[in-house]
């Protein structure tokens, strides 16, 4: 058992290593097609608040994440790039609670965090509490690649993104009517609990009573490279500089060639006590599941056993995928094999 | 193989449940003695670079956090009382990097990160950033039970702090001008580095050419439950809001009854990457490793292969104990069985 761990830690160190020899011709032969998963939260979403046009809407932004995503790994580019391109795509939206989409802190702020790993060398990077970097996940693409670092916050993580050159936006593009009304009704709700804190998964603009939060993809490229990001706007009505899972890895996000991609979505302090990302790698690595056991055994037993609410995506190095959540539903989808985008919103969808 | 680690789940959650009837007669049942462990950072720490007299303090700082935290656990305390007051000791030593010994950021100001779990409840918090709190730890332990969240920062963090009745101090009790004097040096070499930016791990202020970090305490108490904290004053020279491993949970500390709790210290990004603390605690749940051989293939294999440096302190329910570092020292030391305080600074020590 113990020799048999230590074949697989040589195994996941060659494939992390960056060395362009054995291991990657090693990756190569080992991996399946191109693939693409995505989220776009997971929470209280159902079809009975769902109108015919606004199904469209989710499943179009979703099929064109997936689609500029995909196009990249088709094309012989990197899993990173893909992932962050398809982020991005979710964060221009107004659809999604990230970047454009985001919610609204306690002092009526928009704080963004967003994170990404490279499952070939195991570098990431990550940034919490930033209110000025139009798409998060270059932000931490750029602490992953350009910094000594793994995780920028605040201010610091804002004037790194502008050394950088990325684009900086003022506050104000992350205003939205319908998510700010949402935090004046949270607030006054509030005000009438006799002190309690009142914080809530981001609620739809859109669709009534809709509760979610979170972008996230996982790219499989055509060297056998695994890479995960995630995105997201936070809870309603957060206050004290709280940041959630999204930022942190091994939580919201982890990659390891030898293992997964994973990315998380959901109530994110249930998704950091269970390092719910690295959790699913380790089983996978240490008991021997696969992708798809692991990804229901955490989400399905251990998260629902704490009380926590959402799910994630990922996949293996041979292409295969999980998207597993408890909740009502998780807007999510995947390409593989050159085939059309598929996308999903509902627990029973097929 | 999966039929196992589905009883093990079982167990996990069990112990992890908050109903006080089977799970804690079974922890109890399942304990040993009450244990404490702790580090005072791993790094380079050198005999030839040390006198006597330092020598002596170092163990005399780490014998009274011992014995502070052991005499709760032996008079029936919690696992997290202990491990908050054996922190609480080196914080408020100059001697650690840590609360009173805290190094500078690039801006020179000190921010100061810790975090703590508790391994019955899986409940964590978390502070990163905070520049006016004395003892970060109490801040983090405050997070995790009087607030929804696991992870706070900056000054959103300092605010929860206040409004919690922590003690605040001027961040100028902080100030140590030996520290200064690294950071000067650091920014020194920085300007002829030709914009290359140099970080470096805390440099004693008292040990020529030492270079550690991070303080952090692992305990177990009389009814079988395990808690494991961290608190650090970063790296020297540090900016962008840089963030490392002692407030991520999952990485520099994770605390499960069900395996093991967990402080981690050192280079704090590869300890992210790693999330080392939560796959120790993996490899003990899935891989069924004992704690020392888990810590020993995290620190000595894994860790060491990608080219970080550190260690980690850590102990399980029988009270067996692990202290497993790469790199020259790491101040150590633990007590059990209502033994004297043993504690340790180099590699060779006994």
């Amino acid at each position: 058992m113990k020799n048999f761990c230590l074949f697989l830690y040589l195994i996941s160190f060659m494939a992390a290593c960056d060395s362009k020899t054995t291991s990657e011709n090693q990756a190569k032969q080992q991996s399946g097609d191109v693939t693409l998963v995505i989220h776009g939260g997971a929470g209280t979403i159902r079809k009975e608040n769902m109108s015919p046009e606004k199904e469209a809407a989710y499943h179009a932004a979703m099929k064109q994440a997936l689609n500029v995503g995909y196009a990249i790994l088709d094309e012989g580019g990197t899993s990173v790039d893909a992932v962050i391109a398809a982020i991005k795509v979710m964060e221009d939206s107004p659809l999604f609670n990230a970047g454009r989409g985001a919610v609204f802190t306690n002092e009526g702020k928009n704080e963004l965090d967003a994170s990404i790993m490279d499952g070939r060398t195991l570098m990431a990077g990550a940034v919490a509490g930033v209110t000025n970097v139009k798409n998060p996940i270059t932000a931490a693409h750029a602490v992953m690649t350009k910094s000594q670092h793994v995780m920028l916050t605040g201010r610091g993580a804002e004037q790194f993104a502008e050394e950088q050159g990325l684009e900086i936006v003022d506050p104000s593009y992350f205003f939205d009517s319908t998510r700010y009304k949402h935090l004046l009704r949270l607030q006054e709700k509030e005000k009438n609990s006799g002190g309690l804190s009142v914080v809530q998964l981001s609620e739809d603009p859109f669709v009534k009573g809709s509760k979610f939060g979170t972008v996230g993809a996982v790219a499989l490229d055509k060297s056998g490279n695994i890479a995960a990001g995630t995105s997201t706007g936070g809870m309603t009505n957060k206050r004290y500089g709280r940041v959630g899972d999204a930022p942190i890895i091994g939580a919201g996000t982890y990659a390891n060639n030898a293992t997964c991609g994973i990315s998380a979505t959901g109530w994110g302090e249930y998704f950091i006590r269970l390092s719910v990302a690295h959790d699913i790698a380790a089983m996978m690595e240490y008991a021997h599941l696969s992708i798809d056991e692991a990804a229901d055994s955490v989400i399905m037993k251990k998260l629902t056993t704490l009380g926590g609410d959402g799910g994630v995506v990922g996949l293996d190095q041979q292409g295969n995928i999980t998207m597993k959540f408890n909740s009502d539903g998780m807007y999510r989808g995947y390409i593989k094999e050159r085939g059309a985008a598929k996308t999903f919103i509902y627990k029973d969808d097929p």
